[in-house]
């Protein structure tokens, strides 16, 4: 039973192990520096374990069995391992086979709070929420008596700034799709003057000809990411393997400035790089005009993730959102993988310091629900423009009310900031170490990300480092992407350094 | 408390009810004929209530504050009523301002087995499901322990009839786009002769170019709806306001057969009117691939739904299903709404008494998960081709398991099969009765619909069968769609046809 996960007796011995270096049965080649904990009991995760575990390689013999039964039933070819979800606690993922690895991938970074936590068990073992998991109601025509209230609870009590709509979605592609949709609408309601389609609009969309189905077009990123239905495919440009042989459109893709890490070193190139960038935004969006395919809308990431933990300056979204309000272009923020708290501020786009930075945000992994937030002016006016039967699932805003609650009140953001610290320093200090292999880390909070010499020794040290207790995801060509639950402390990255530098020991 | 619904004092007193014929407070003029209830007490639904209540002409005051303190937060133009699901049980909707209606419409068709059914409460009671809520894992990567095993019990045991693999998604647009994109891989696999990409079709791709994003279509019919994001909008033809201002691509239409109802009485017009359609679809794959954008899949609904519940005879499928096998494209039966049981079958496509009828059928709504089932060749072989985040949700499996148990425990297809007929002929009545306002009855199981003269008599009629305690759905122009339950019996048909003919009666 999954609430016996916190008894006591399992409470951590945590300092202890970290001064004895027993990251698991693996570690057996201790050279370089040992990291040390200076986290003080109360920022503790106290139902977590006190450190990885390691029975067999990854993935282990049950996992294996698993996988093949698996097989016969769907395409496996991107499983790692099967999971013990009821064993798994806090930062700790527990396989099928024993293993209990220190979890910095976190599901593709969607879980927000850690495995089994007691504050979404107590919400489960309430009578009262029963309702909201057997009756999925189709929101948006017959929404529950709590809805509004849960709303305002959950997602508005963290909306970005200047944003007082939000409308849910099943995940991050169809957030994305919808917001988009919702540019179009707005885009042609401007060209129209008014609101009121022609005759010719309403029997041309039918057969998908203009003007009613318009040639418009969304302003993306070389390496964004922005889901996998065919319109956000449009619009994502990480990896072939996402994209190759499905149908697109021609849309424009703007360079997404390649800088030099760490920033604040390079200060001077990097400007010139992000001007470069912004030059080409501002010619792309006047050829997809004169082209007749004007864009809508300019979609971005505040720090491109799939594509490989590409950061951009303040003052390059800054100008880019000059440049979309300059020509009428509606500017989507896309936090899907970057919000809900792991840069260190709830939204990454607060980094930016502005005042009114977007048009739309749209969101989904860590929050649990996908969805967008709105300007009052990009919501379609009639009924069903912006619709599907399901609209969310109001059981996961229950769980977000109190994922929230538990950041403020143990104040996870400022953790973040003090963990994620921490974990840069120690990637700064390992790449100094090892030049020959690491390069360019850099991240904001605890979304850190590190280069490596090429993809092959990287998808190495992502399986060596895992068969030592240590769960970790690659992006981009060559990167590692850091992407720990809120609940990462810094002797959390501790045990990291410490096994991901017996991992690169054996390269030297 | 939820399970408090289930208590005997709340047992049926329906046949005294239905002789008396209050069907609620608003039903007052008693014109034409009663129905009466034949059903025996096996096949009651205990946790029902025993008819509707009015107490408030709907939306009541409570939901029209409600839905203003929506209305600050997103659209609420498609908002009917605000619900009370606690208060909701098996075929009734309670609404917030204490009105229970017999519901007909069962949220868009997505309530497989009715509100608070006691075998989906007692799976919420079992603390061995606990984690598969709390824990929501990226199944593509880190499935659970029970993952290949759930979907053995709930997916494959209804698998159509030639599937053995089944890929989840979150929503119903979701499992087509991602069905597209399965058939648009499998077709440029098929066109190359083998798998592997060439560095053009790698780099092409990056940039939405062909031959990486390839010119390639799905053939869609008239009428038809696929869900709304930006892919599956381009192969639905339903309704303009779905489609207004969103870019489409240029892909096939055919013209769906529009027959006459019943449809036995119509044998030979209707084969004609089903053979101009064909030579219609064969026309458009000729002239698409003449154009350069051959068609790798046709797409279409067993009955078209949101459309207007549009039927065509088994032989127009069959002889699709060839046509599509003559060009090498591919046949994907849509039965996110039709599947399920609400046709008398599981699947509506097994009408067509075929041995191999599809290659790919999507389903969502009252599987609870949306997803789709997909013959062997058409799985794409890499990594990360069909994937996101979470592929689904295996709280929702567990779901289905419990769903189908019920389905087959209480035998609720024969049930189905019975209370449709019982619906139909009512209708068929009933049209008789009133031929000024009522035409083309037509259904299969309870998935049936009526016609009305003119959308607005049509909406009006919705409206005031609302006010004395029926909710139905419009679909088309102007027909009523009726969408219960499976747990939706004969004496549920007896009460809605005597409140139907109430108001029916008025327009006289």
């Amino acid at each position: 039973m999954a609430s016996s996960l916190f008894s006591r007796q399992l409470s951590l011995s945590l300092q202890k192990n970290l001064w004895l270096g027993t990251a698991g049965k693996s570690s057996s080649s201790n050279t370089g520096c040992r990291y040390v904990s200076k986290a003080a009991p109360k920022t503790q995760v106290e139902y977590d374990y006190d450190g990885p575990s390691m029975k067999t390689s990854v993935p282990g013999p049950r996992s294996k069995e698993l996988t093949k039964q698996l097989g016969e039933i769907q395409n496996v070819a991107a499983v790692n391992f099967f999971c013990n979800y009821e064993e798994s606690r806090g930062n700790y993922l527990v396989d099928v086979d024993g293993n209990r690895m220190l979890d910095i991938y976190s599901q593709i970074s969607s879980i927000p709070i850690g495995y089994n936590h007691p504050a979404l068990l107590k919400l489960m073992a309430n009578p009262n929420n029963l309702s909201a998991f057997v009756n999925r109601p189709a929101l948006g025509i017959l929404p529950p008596e709590n809805f509004p209230e849960k709303l305002t609870e959950s997602l508005l009590s963290v909306a970005p700034s200047g944003m007082t709509r939000v409308q849910t979605m099943a995940c991050g592609s169809c957030s994305n799709e919808n917001a988009y949709k919702a540019m179009f609408i707005w885009y042609r309601n401007k060209e129209r003057g008014h609101n009121t389609p022609s005759d010719e609009d309403l029997s041309s969309c039918m057969i998908n000809k203009s003007p009613g189905c318009p040639d418009l077009s969304i302003l993306s990123f070389m390496g964004g990411f922005h889901g996998r239905t065919i319109g956000a495919l449009a619009t994502t440009h990480s990896k072939a393997i996402h994209k190759l042989d499905v149908p697109s459109f021609d849309w424009p893709i703007a360079p997404f400035p390649r800088l030099q890490y760490p920033l604040e070193e390079f200060a001077k190139e990097n400007a010139q790089e992000e001007a470069r960038c912004l030059e080409e935004v501002e010619d792309l969006i006047i050829k997809w005009r004169q082209k007749g395919k004007p864009v809508a809308g300019i979609v971005i990431e505040p720090i491109q993730a799939e594509g490989g933990d590409n950061h951009a300056t303040p003052n390059f979204f800054k100008s880019l959102c000059n440049i979309a309000r300059k020509h009428g272009c509606a500017f989507h923020v896309d936090e899907v993988q970057t919000g809900g708290g792991s840069t260190g501020k709830f939204w990454a786009h607060e980094h930016w310091g502005m005042e009114d930075p977007a048009d739309i945000v749209s969101f989904s992994k860590k929050l649990l629900t996908g969805g967008f937030y709105y300007k009052a002016e990009l919501q379609a006016e009639k009924a069903y423009r912006i619709f599907n039967t399901w609209m969310g699932d109001p059981s996961k805003n229950l769980f977000l009310v109190e994922v929230l609650n538990v950041i403020r009140r143990e104040r996870l953001l400022e953790e973040v900031t003090r963990s994620g610290k921490t974990l840069l320093n120690g990637l700064y200090e390992l790449q100094t170490q090892y030049p020959g292999i690491l390069s360019r880390a850099r991240g904001q909070g605890t979304f850190c990300a590190i280069d490596v010499c090429d993809d092959e020794t990287r998808d190495k040290i992502l399986l060596k480092t895992r068969d030592k207790g240590v769960l970790l995801g690659g992006c981009g060509d060559r990167s590692i992407r850091f992407r720990p639950t809120l609940l990462f402390k810094e002797y959390h990255a501790h045990i990291f350094l410490n096994i991901f530098n017996d991992v690169l020991a054996q390269y030297k």
